[in-house]
C-alpha cells in the first residue's frame, strides 16, 4: 500500500517533481508540501530515488530542522509506507508506551501485563538494544523459548487472547523507516529530533493504538543528556501524535543512574518478576506504576492519573499482572516456569565484585558506562550484527546518595568470557564519583510531564 | 597519482577512519584535519566511499561552511586527485584567467592571444556552457574544424609553439572534481562558495600556472546576483590560491547587462575578432584590456596594472594579438580564414528583430533572461547532454541608459528553428525595463579589485 495515501493524480504530478529542487528547498528552509514529502518517502522506499539524494536531504533536515506540518507529513508518509494495523474489532482502547532508552530500563515487561490485566489491550512492537542501551526484545529472548518473531496474524491472536503481545518489527510495518534508518546510521544523520520523532511515531502509530505514553529519558545514561533536548523531542512527539488523532502524554524521566539494580537481559527479566510479585527496587516499581497509571488514564480506564496508578497497584497486589505475564510467555512459546523460578533463566558461569576504592557517598554516576560495560562483556551490541549473551549482566549495589565503605562492593559482574573483563571493570570503577558528604538530594524520578 | 600527497603510513591510518564520524564532525562544525579531508577525497575518487556518504558530507559543507584551512585541504586534495601539469621547461611565468560566467562573457578568446603575444604563456583549460551562461569551448567550436579535445601532450606542443592553447578538461585533470560535481548537481549542493572555490581552484591550479586573475561576475546576469556573495567567493579563491603559492587577483565585474553586444557562439567569436582588430564594443574592449593588464602584471611583464593595460593595447594596435589568434586556430585544426572573413563562421538561416513596445530609456535589464533566450533557441544547454547550435545567437542593440523609440529594435534573434521562438521573444521583451527618464548612471564595469 506504498504511496496509497496520495489522492488520484498525485503519482503523475509527483513524477514530474524534480527531487533536486525539493532538496534545495529543504536546504533553504522553504516549507515542503505534504505531497512533496509523501513522494520523497514513497519513491525512496520503492527504490525510485537513490540513497545519495535522500542522504543530502536528511542532512539538510538535521541542520535546518522542519516545520510541524512537514514533520507530520513525514511521519504520515513513513507510517503509510507499510501496513497500519487495525484492532478495532478487539474491545477496549489500545494503548502503548515507548521509551527513548536507558540503562536498566525494563518497564515494558512490567507495564504490558499490568495494563492488559487492567483491561486495556497493549499491542507492543519493540526494538533490540544497540550501544549502551538494552532492548525489550533481547530481554524477552532471555526467557527460554520465547518467540518475538510472531507473524502479524499470530500477534493479533495473542493480543486477542491475553490482552497484550510483545513482538519485534516486521517487514510489513513502516518499511520506509527501516530503509531510512539504515541510511541515517552511515551518513551522520541520526541526531535530529525531527527524524527521531518521525521514526518512533511512524512505527508506534502503525500498531493501531488509540493512545501512547512516551518515556523520554534524560541524564548521564540517556541519549539526550540535556533535559531541554528531551523536552523538545517529547513536545514534537506529543504534537505529532495528536495531529494523527491519538491521545498522547510524555514523561521526562531521570536516567542519571540505572533504573532498578539489574542491567543485562536475564537479570532484568528476574527484576521485572520481582516487581510483578510486589517487590523489586523502589524506583523501578514507582516509575512502572506511574507509567501504567498514565496508560490507564489515556485509555479511559481511570478518570485521573492518580486513580490510574492505584489501578496498577491493584493489578500487582491481586496477582493479576503476574498471571498475565505467565500467560504472555506461554502464548509466545516461552518457559512460563521462570515466573515461579527465575533460576530457570540463563545464568553466567562466573561473577566478580567491583570493590569501592574509597569511603564516602555516591555523588554521581556516569550511567552510560554501566551500559557500555555490559556491552563489552557480550550482554549488548556494538554493531547490529552482534549476538547477545543473555546471561551476562551487572547488578548495581550502590546508587546515588548511598554511603559506601572502602572495599565494599559497588556492583557485581556476571560473565562467561573474561576477554574484555578488565575493560568492563575499568568502566564500572570510573562510573562512580565518591564524595565525602552525601549530595543534597536525589534527582526526581519524573522531571516533567508533557501533555494532558 | 591519487592520494600521492599523503605521507607514509597515511593510507593505513586513513583506512581506520570512520567516515560517518568525519561527516558528523563536519555537521557539528568541528574542523577536519588535512588528512581526513585528503582521505575523503581520494577514497571517494577511487570508489572506496559511496555517493550517499559524500552527498551527506557535501550538504553539511553547504550549510555549515568550512574553515580556510579545510578549504585549502579540500582544494589540494582535489588538485592532487589527478595530474598537475608542469610547464617549468617553457620560459616565462604561466598565467590564466577564470570567469564565474555571464551573458556575452567572451574575454578568454581575446585575452589568450593578447597575453601570449605579450610574452606570457597561457595554458587555458576551459568549460562548456550550462544554463544561461555560455562556455569558451562552445564558442571555439563554432570555428569550423577547431579541436578543443587535445591530449595533454598536444596541449603542451601548442602552448610551446604559440604561447597559448585552449582546451577542455581532460580525464587526467582533477578527476575528483568531475565526480564531486556530478554528485553536487543532483543533490542540491552546488551553491556553496567553498565547494565552488575548491572546484574552480583545483582545476586551475592543475594547469601548472604561476598566477591567476579571477573575473567574478555580479548582477542580474551572474550566478551571484548580490555583490557581497561575489566578494566572498573572490576572497576565498584569492586566499586559497595564495596558500598554494600562486599570485592572485580578483576583479568583481558588472553583469547587469550583457558584455558587448553579441550573445551566442559564432557571433561572439566574430565580436572577439572585432576587438582583436581594434574595434568592438567599448565595455568588452575595456574589460579585456584591464584583465590582460592584470595578467601582465601578475606574470611580471609589467611593473603596474596601468603599464600592463598599455601593453595589452599595444598588442592589439600592432596586430600581434590578431596574428596570435590566427596561429592558435591553425594549430588547433580550425579554419583561420575566419579571422579575415567572419562570414565563414556558421550563420543562422533566419533572423527577427524584437521591437521596443514603448519609448524612453533602458532603465534595467534582466540579463539572465537573454542567456536563457539563447538556450531556448538551441544556442546553449539546458542539460549537459544537449547539443548546441553554433549559429544561433542574439545581438543586443539597446543596453542600459540607451534611449529607445517605440518600434525601434531592442535586439535581433538569429535562429534556425522556430519551435521555441515565441518563448525566446517573450523572454527578451520582458528583459527590458523602459523608463521615461535616463537612469542616474551606468553601473561601473569593475566594482572592486581584490588582492595585489
Amino acid at each position: 500500500m506504498s504511496a496509497g495515501h496520495h489522492g488520484p493524480g498525485a503519482a503523475g504530478r509527483a513524477r514530474s517533481m524534480r527531487i533536486v529542487d525539493v532538496i534545495r528547498r529543504q536546504r533553504d528552509g522553504v516549507e515542503l508540501t505534504r505531497e512533496e514529502i509523501g513522494y520523497l518517502v514513497s519513491a525512496y522506499t520503492d527504490g525510485a530515488i537513490p540513497d545519495y539524494q535522500i542522504s543530502a536531504w536528511l542532512m539538510a533536515v538535521v541542520l535546518k530542522g522542519m516545520t510541524k506540518a512537514e514533520l507530520a507529513a513525514l511521519t504520515e508518509a513513513m507510517l503509510h509506507s507499510g501496513q497500519v494495523l487495525d484492532f478495532s474489532d478487539i474491545p477496549g482502547r489500545k494503548v502503548d508506551k515507548h521509551s527513548t532508552g536507558g540503562v536498566g530500563d525494563k518497564t515494558s515487561l512490567i507495564l504490558a501485563p499490568i495494563v492488559a490485566a487492567g483491561g486495556l489491550p497493549v499491542p507492543m512492537i519493540s526494538g533490540r538494544g544497540l550501544g549502551h542501551t538494552g532492548g525489550t526484545l533481547d530481554k524477552l529472548e532471555s526467557i527460554p523459548g520465547f518467540n518475538v518473531n510472531l507473524s502479524l496474524a499470530e500477534f493479533r491472536r495473542v493480543l486477542r487472547d491475553c490482552g497484550c503481545a510483545l513482538i519485534g518489527q516486521t517487514a510489513e510495518i513502516a518499511p520506509a523507516d527501516k530503509k531510512l534508518y539504515a541510511l541515517r546510521d552511515v551518513t551522520g544523520t541520526v541526531e535530529s529530533p525531527y527524524l527521531i520523532c518521525a521514526s518512533i511515531m511512524s512505527k508506534k502509530l502503525a500498531e493501531g493504538i488509540d493512545a501512547l505514553v512516551l518515556d523520554v529519558k534524560t541524564g548521564s545514561g540517556a541519549f539526550m543528556k540535556k533535559e531541554e533536548d528531551a523536552v523538545y523531542l517529547a513536545e514534537l512527539m506529543v504534537e505529532t501524535g495528536r495531529r494523527m488523532g491519538k491521545r498522547m502524554m510524555a514523561l521526562i524521566t531521570d536516567m542519571n543512574q540505572p533504573l532498578g539494580r539489574a542491567v543485562g537481559n536475564a537479570n532484568e527479566v528476574a527484576e521485572c518478576i520481582d516487581v510483578l510479585r510486589g517487590g523489586g527496587p523502589d524506583d523501578l516499581r514507582e516509575l512502572s506504576l506511574v507509567l501504567a497509571g498514565c496508560m490507564f488514564y489515556l485509555g479511559e480506564r481511570s478518570s485521573s492519573l492518580g486513580e490510574g496508578k492505584k489501578r496498577a497497584e491493584e493489578m500487582i497486589a491481586n496477582g493479576a499482572a503476574l498471571e498475565r505475564f505467565r500467560r504472555i510467555i506461554e502464548l509466545q512459546g516461552g518457559d512460563a516456569g521462570v515466573v515461579d523460578d527465575p533460576g530457570r533463566l540463563p545464568r553466567a558461569r562466573q561473577s566478580v565484585e567491583i570493590a569501592s576504592p574509597s569511603s564516602g557517598y555516591i555523588a554521581a554516576m556516569m550511567c552510560e558506562q554501566i551500559g557500555t560495560a555490559c556491552v563489552v562483556l557480550g550482554g549488548g551490541r556494538e554493531k547490529k550484527e552482534d549476538a547477545v549473551d543473555p546471561a551476562v549482566g551487572i547488578t548495581v549495589h550502590k546508587k546515588l546518595l548511598d554511603p559506601v565503605a572502602a572495599g565494599e562492593p559497588l556492583c557485581t559482574i556476571y560473565y562467561n568470557s573474561d576477554a574484555r573483563l578488565e575493560e568492563a571493570r575499568r568502566l564500572l570503577l570510573s562510573t562512580y564519583t565518591i564524595g565525602p558528604q552525601p549530595p543534597a538530594a536525589l534527582p526526581p524520578l519524573v522531571h516533567r510531564v508533557i501533555g494532558e
